[in-house]
């Protein structure tokens, strides 16, 4: 769905970010289970000096936030659940079907993103701190375990669970996006494969655009440029 | 609730852990959210060597596993909910009160615990490498600014949304334990108090009392000990 000021659903968003964090911002997450679903959103850009009070949306001054006039609530796990909860497709009315798809949003966001995380900035944001080559080969085997076991467990399998895609997949595909961008998934073909289904997705392509166009409408100007 | 051989809950659980893990392992989630929802349950008991086929079970060879017969699930996040969805007690029925609730144990596994872990890795277990000392500045900043972050939003709340425990609480108490542990709550005051909180409940002091007693009854014999 187009971004529609009118929805009554609301995000929030970075209006712009450096060039490496394009397409892993986490609203991306938000918005691509709205275009999943059909859902129509406004988008709420906030610049890096955060708007008086949004401590109060966002203890942690971090995007998304969701506000639909029902619930105000943070942390993209929870956001997913509640769009879900409506949408069957992407989160099942089985117990078990629904539960599995539950726990994978938590073992994206727990037990694959600090590891995938904290090596991306060691070999990116941190690189030129003197103790970041020497900490590299703790950083990179706690990563590339945690991936293993993930690429073990998917095996030839379409998506986490089996044919289904859920938010489970939704969020564990965000997570390995960064994994991938920083080189994580060399050696883990059956995950960068897992990363480009996910990526093929057009609901996934609609919310990447609107993320991107965003950044591109708010980038900053250099210095001396005609007014 | 006692530890019951025939509660149709199973859990899994590590039967033994050095001690500086005693207390942190995260099958206590469980344990405390079956002792405040007064459901019985029985333990699985696993080694450092996992069974054959765990990794069916539990990808990433951790515990707690969880099935009640009706649904399979592993990450202790996914756990809490479906224990919480019949127990308004531990999850509110409302939905902003629910999602409030949800957002909350994303917030501990994701905002706060992966901070405050590997905080508390540089000083503990890697505390011997030679990038530990150099490499600590930066991990301390992220952890400090994200426990003040949650320190700030907490004020004097009883807990994290007002005066009512959820499973939201029950999480993040227990990611702050880790904090308190390694000395990382010193400077906040507020949050230490709020783990005191959460501690005084009397089912997490079951629950702990379980987690604890497996571990003495299972404690490694010295050898050449009389057998």
């Amino acid at each position: 769905m187009p971004i529609d000021s009118n929805a009554s659903i609301e995000i929030t968003a970075f209006s712009w970010v450096p060039e490496p964090a394009h397409g892993l911002v986490k609203d991306l997450r938000i918005r691509w289970a709205l275009e999943e679903a059909g859902l129509s959103y406004r988008v709420r850009l906030i610049g890096g000096e955060r708007p008086a009070g949004y401590q109060q949306d966002q203890p942690f001054n971090q995007v998304p936030c969701f506000n639909d006039g029902n619930v105000r609530i943070f942390e993209s796990g929870a956001i997913l659940q509640y769009i879900g909860e409506n949408n069957e497709a992407l989160l099942p009315r089985d117990p078990q079907e629904k539960y599995r798809a539950i726990q994978w949003t938590y073992a994206a966001v727990n037990s694959i993103e600090p590891f995938v995380q904290f090596r991306a900035l060691l070999g990116g944001f941190w690189a030129g701190e003197a103790w970041a080559a020497p900490a590299k080969p703790t950083f990179d085997q706690l990563a590339r375990l945690r991936l293993q076991q993930l690429s073990d467990w998917l095996g030839d399998k379409a998506w986490l669970e089996g044919d289904r895609f859920t938010i489970g997949d939704l969020m564990m595909v965000t997570v390995l996006r960064l994994a991938d961008r920083s080189g994580q998934l060399t050696d883990f073909p059956k995950l960068a494969a897992y990363v480009k289904r996910g990526q093929a997705r057009p609901a996934f392509q609609a919310a990447l655009n609107e993320q991107l166009a965003a950044f591109a409408a708010n980038e900053p100007q250099p210095e001396g440029a005609a007014a």
